[in-house]
């Protein structure tokens, strides 16, 4: 198989990986195509569809399977001796909810194995491809990486820190306003960047708002303009909430969804809405403090670890009012920013910016890399603060 | 010709058109393109180079003819009888510092004019369409109407208003930022972005910008990231200084292109430059105020009328501190905004939102029509306030 078609089947098998985007986690992403000996011909694919269901490479194969049957060339499973099996990350190795791919793909006897990057999991680690080699496969990895490693971001981050992957959103308009002087913040951007938005947290394991916001907008956080994938549930609602004072009457505390509900105080905090919340099936934390703040680096070990939470939290949307935003930057705990402009001029009213501490521009924070599209009327800037 | 024939050789003529920016105003900027009677051959390509220099037509025809001489066909000029002429804009009829390119046009007997729109000066309005349509030959007008008004924005404005065109330029970072705490603001964006901004300060008549910004910044105002064309001058140099209170030694009032400088005062203003400002050839205005600012309104008008000055100002580049920019939007003075977004974040500094009065965010200023590009690591929104 040449390099170009190694990348092009690799960019199908990204494609599929996505599919599973938000039904998946704590699993990576995972897409799979099986390729004839000509290179060309694809005869099954697959993607990881749900956590605790069949791998990519199961799919694949059950695909490459069916095909061969209803072709009739094939009583029972197809000839993959000859093929070559693509896959986006490393076949597992190990007994998790199903049994191993390394071990499937020797058994059926694929000829070539291309993967994009090794699974940093622990329990992989490089024993899949082990595995695969050993029994006379030849294996090739690092075709689209950069990619694969992108869109696993989440999975990634949390094997390497054991925390989540921290998102922050923002829209403003033209003139560098998150709200008018008023508070009025509805709506900055257009449809097609709130349905984008909506996207994000249905992509999330959690979404995170500050006291401010809570108080101020009363939001649900919820995921409305972008349609959740069967079995998907809400994400995680996680509100700072320190002193334990916001009202008990917040859509957060008593809409439909309280059971998503993560409120993290601090310890000497006496919050009104905790036991009503918990009765709802929400989840009170309490977290360390630091400079009189709730300690941000604290809480996502919190959510990292999974502590006090029905699972590990991989990924978080945070959707910042002013301060949260800075204290996040400052800290240097985003690993992504994701900012809208709006070709529109509200005036002097709420900006985004906190206190940065840099003094010349020159010393402006950047991002090691970024990339602006368009997303109806507003533009949008994805900025990666680290390699993948 | 086909409608899309027509389009092709009027884009090729606005093309031509807009090798003029800077050069010819208070001329428009106009192309024309001679076409055979099959519609596509190209006769001759011709487009105006100078103020007080040989129309756009002129220019075609000499070109025209000099491809038939070298050709050997004809002996003394094409025969053109059977060709059509593609111009971006209404031939002349009037003696100006050229004869009528209407007569011209009459004379080589062409069977057809495409024509992007009318002239409004007063001194054509409609009377070159007529002259040529009483001679006989076939005028169709509209073509590519828009984009030739979009070109020619600052002499249609001027012609309709009596004032220059206004574009507010300004850059941001990410967070919505023209300056660090400190006041530093070298460089926002990337010299792609800054090259650009020269080069609208070559295409306009004037620059602007207000008294803060000339205390602060102390800046030149030239054009040099960008070549000027033969026989071009800088843009005039023009600064807003109610009190007459800016130093005497900054570099507005002092280097060498100090006789392109304008400052302007309010009548009661007694600035300490004037003397030495008027000594390098530089010019001292003064304007009326209102509300305790200096009327900008007023200002737009003597610029538009040339009062005091060598010639009109059609078009004027502001590049406003937050003051400024807040005035001329929100006395919608401003007919376009150019505003740059760099991906780098600076924390709360100096914003460039002013008191707009914009109460819900649905009330924000919103533009006639807009678009985004990326220019270097930055984007670039150009915003047009209203139809051309």
């Amino acid at each position: 198989m040449t390099p170009e078609q190694q990348a092009r089947h690799m960019d199908r098998a990204l494609t599929l990986a996505a599919r599973g985007a938000g039904a998946v986690s704590p699993n990576p992403m995972v897409g799979a195509v099986i390729v004839a000996a000509d290179g060309e011909t694809v005869l099954g694919e697959g993607w990881h569809r749900a956590y605790g269901g069949p791998h990519a490479e199961v799919w694949a194969v059950r695909d490459a399977d069916e095909r061969a049957s209803v072709s009739g060339s094939m009583a029972s499973g197809a000839d993959l001796t000859d093929a070559t099996i693509v896959v986006t990350l490393e076949p597992c190795s190990h007994f998790g909810k199903t049994p191993p791919c390394a071990d499937l793909i020797v058994a059926r006897g694929f000829r070539r194995v291309i993967v994009a990057h090794e699974d940093p999991f622990p329990e992989v680690a490089g024993r899949g491809i082990a595995r695969i080699r050993e029994a006379g496969a030849d294996v090739t990895v690092g075709v689209r990486e950069t990619e694969a490693r992108r869109l696993n971001e989440a999975f990634l981050t949390h094997v390497r820190t054991g925390r989540p992957l921290v998102t922050l959103k923002w829209a403003l308009t033209l003139d560098g306003q998150v709200a008018t002087a008023s508070g009025d913040s509805r709506w900055i951007t257009s449809p097609q960047a709130r349905a984008l938005v909506h996207r994000w947290r249905a992509e999330a394991d959690a979404v995170l708002v500050g006291a401010g916001t809570a108080r101020t907008d009363d939001p649900s956080l919820t995921v409305r303009d972008w349609p959740l994938a069967e079995g998907q549930t809400q994400p995680l609602r996680i509100v700072l909430d320190r002193t334990g004072s916001l009202a008990s009457d917040l859509k957060l505390f008593t809409d439909a969804h309280a059971s998503r509900t993560v409120a993290v105080t601090a310890p000497a905090a006496t919050p009104a809405y905790a036991d009503a919340l918990r009765a709802r099936g929400g989840t009170v934390l309490t977290a360390p403090e630091a400079d009189g703040h709730l300690d941000l680096g604290a809480v996502l070990d919190m959510l990292g670890s999974g502590e006090g939470l029905a699972r590990r939290v991989q990924s978080v949307l945070v959707e910042p009012g002013p301060g949260l935003a800075a204290a996040f930057l400052r800290q240097r705990l985003t690993d992504r920013l994701f900012a809208f402009v709006a070709p529109k001029l509200a005036g002097v009213g709420i900006g985004i910016a906190g206190a940065l501490d840099v003094e010349r521009m020159a010393d402006a924070l950047t991002f090691f890399e970024s990339a602006w599209e368009t997303v109806g009327l507003d533009v949008l800037l994805r900025g990666y603060f680290h390699a993948p």
